[in-house]
């Protein structure tokens, strides 16, 4: 049981205000919310379960056991069905998305493509404050090609400048490969702006939208965009290490070389001849048997997600993290709290970070009082704030529950030492 | 409704005696059997959902909801628990094996992993007739390191010879690559005289066990194997698209170099630090993300195998295609039939193949008559009989019916036009 912080009356009277006029409110019910006792601000580390797509898991099992090997016959196709789906949400057009691997392998299969496709070039720019993931395998990419990785220092509490970017650029620059929004701090980068200072080099560019699609509005098309890989397990909820996505724009699908070479890249699939002759078009960056449940995951969760609209969901986000940052500043940052996210609500994804040198032990603490948040080096709580199912008295009493934490010093009790976490 | 071939008293009565007599037999109500107007004999495409399975993919879902991303803290290991349990059933040692991405993903990082260890060689050994994924790969990691690609012209329909093997092996062989069963005909491999060879000019092995691992023993430690990988969805029964997993010899594990440098690869993953710095065992192989619903799939569809054991599955596999091969030549050669699988039993995995030139027509014919097989080209109908729900008078009552079909010329009735099937 835990006890509501005391809050100025005007204060909650607004959150409850605020959540009685969301357009989105009523998502939540449709998702499973079996946790009732905590409240979970890490949806953008693992969505919550929609309820459709727990009864669409059901019965795609039950099909496997029924349909048996004649249920190829209707999963063959999800990977493009899902991929059309998040194309809408990311600003792609149909064709140009497609359900596949993970984003750590789709990373690869299209930053090998891009380097390909740009010989002669040497150089990778990324941000060396990106995600490990997407610094390991560029890295990787590399050291195996003997090109230079060029790591921008970027902001850990604004994430990549456009000025910063077009100082790296010139024309011995291959690829260049940025978070939409940093996992760090939810910082938004400047896709478009980015996109066409690597494009006035020469460069590709290579998007990760883990943390931004489903979240906030991509534009991937109107940026002409070249590349993009992103997960399906965070704003698109569908489920632990659920299947990721790529996006290779239309014109540069039969241009670009697929470095994996496998059997669902192939035109004529089942006629198994003896030379590699891949399709034309997205799904010549596919490789190997698609995994049917989870692409029924994605493709609900993905539909939810395109019900409510991005636009919608955007707005709600802005609202969420400037109702949390207004607390942030007056309840937190007495306590030694430091917004590690941009202040300029048009910069942020879908949640604030906040940095303090005890950020461990606090969020340690706040698990232990039922706030459901993540850490993340360094000395930083990352609170996830995703607009389907987050309300703005969740925000509210997280909030509180942590004030409450640093005022009565209950943090103290846990250890300094950081653990493996997810 | 289908009639059954009126057959001699005796071979119906020695179908029901094999069955009775059967130690396997209980297994076959271990799982779904949703389909039984169907006689299946397509488990080595897609292996039958397990009882066990359902039940425990249902409640990861539940747990999904409800423990979100505190699940993590189960679920991180479950590619190795898999992976420990399959293993068991290929011979070799815990922590040798692990759960991650696809069969076609796996043979690109091993067989990339292997060819950056015998550098300045420059051939890779393969199966001209091996499936097709397996040569797409490897002629893709061979184009673009300016390698040649040796394809065997194996038999197809008793796969590769040991001899034939030794002709093309010499120092400049990085790598040798085959499927331990051919997926064409079942043929079983020489696996340890194989790899023997390959040592002896100090190439490195890798073995596709797609159609292996559950089926037949594959003994990868005594072989003192190098590197292997394989699907879980045939014989493992673990779903459409169920991730692979990836075997490499322990003292191997330290030594090669994982190309997609993903952060489930490094060591002190989340501590996110700025270089890659691998585990030392098999999660240097591991990429991204798993997926864990899935993983829960491999595990539960590889314990039912374990619990059966491969001695007696491979056993009764003998038994089954045996008795298969004598009404092929009793029923089936006079209408044109030719066994396409070895005739020793000993050779042969657990399903038989067989030749004729209206293959297409007869498959189609077949599926009409509720006989659930599968084409192949050339020319050819595959008949899978995995031992844990295989019974023999499914086989009796499937060449029965194929008999029938022959008899009364059913399969005219069908295009010549092959479609695409799985």
């Amino acid at each position: 049981m835990v006890v509501e912080v005391t809050v100025t009356d005007t204060t909650r009277t607004r959150a409850i205000e605020l959540d009685a006029r969301d357009p989105l409110a009523r998502f939540r019910e449709r998702f499973v919310i079996d946790d009732a006792e905590n409240i979970y601000l890490d949806g953008n580390s693992l969505g919550r379960l929609p309820k459709a797509t727990r009864a669409q898991l059901r019965q795609a099992i039950d099909a496997w056991g029924r349909d048996l090997v004649q249920g190829w016959e209707r999963w063959i196709d999800l990977p493009n069905q899902a991929g059309d789906v998040i194309a809408g949400l990311v600003g792609a057009a149909p064709g140009e998305v497609v359900v596949s691997d993970s984003t750590s392998v789709n990373l690869f299969k299209l930053a090998s493509a891009a380097l390909d496709a740009r010989p002669g070039r040497r150089t990778i720019v990324l941000d060396a404050n990106d995600f490990p993931t997407d610094r390991y395998i560029l890295d990787g990419l590399a050291a195996s090609r003997g090109l230079r990785v060029l790591g921008l220092e970027t902001s850990l509490d604004d994430g990549v400048d456009l000025e910063h970017v077009r100082t790296a650029l010139d024309e011995d620059v291959a690829l260049v490969c940025l978070s939409h929004v940093a996992y760090r701090s939810g910082a938004v980068a400047d896709l478009p702006g980015i996109t066409a200072a690597a494009h006035s080099v020469g460069a590709l560019t290579l998007w990760d939208l883990c943390h931004s699609a489903g979240a906030v509005p991509v534009g991937l098309g109107d940026a002409r965009a070249d590349l993009a890989v992103g997960c399906t397990y965070k704003h698109l909820n569908a489920g632990p290490g659920a299947p990721a996505y790529l996006y290779v724009r239309r014109d540069l699908q039969p241009l670009l070389r697929q470095p994996i070479q496998g059997w669902f890249g192939q035109r004529e699939q089942f006629a198994m001849g003896p030379g590699y002759q891949p399709y034309d078009d997205i799904n010549r960056f596919l490789v190997g048997t698609p995994p049917v449940l989870a692409a029924y995951a994605v493709l609900e969760g993905a539909r939810l997600v395109s019900e409510a609209g991005i636009a919608a969901i955007s707005e709600k986000s802005r609202a969420l993290t400037t109702f949390g940052v207004d607390l942030v500043d007056r309840w937190l940052a007495p306590h030694g709290f430091r917004l590690a996210s941009p202040r300029d609500p048009t910069r942020r994804g879908a949640h604030l970070t906040l940095h303090h040198p005890q950020a461990w032990q606090f969020c340690q603490a706040m698990r232990k009082a039922g706030v459901i948040a993540d850490y993340r080096t360094p000395e930083r709580i990352r609170l996830g704030m995703p607009s389907l199912y987050t309300r703005f008295v969740d925000v509210l009493d997280a909030l509180g529950r942590l004030r409450r934490i640093a005022e009565q010093g209950d943090h103290l009790q846990h250890s300094t030492a950081s653990a493996r976490i997810t």
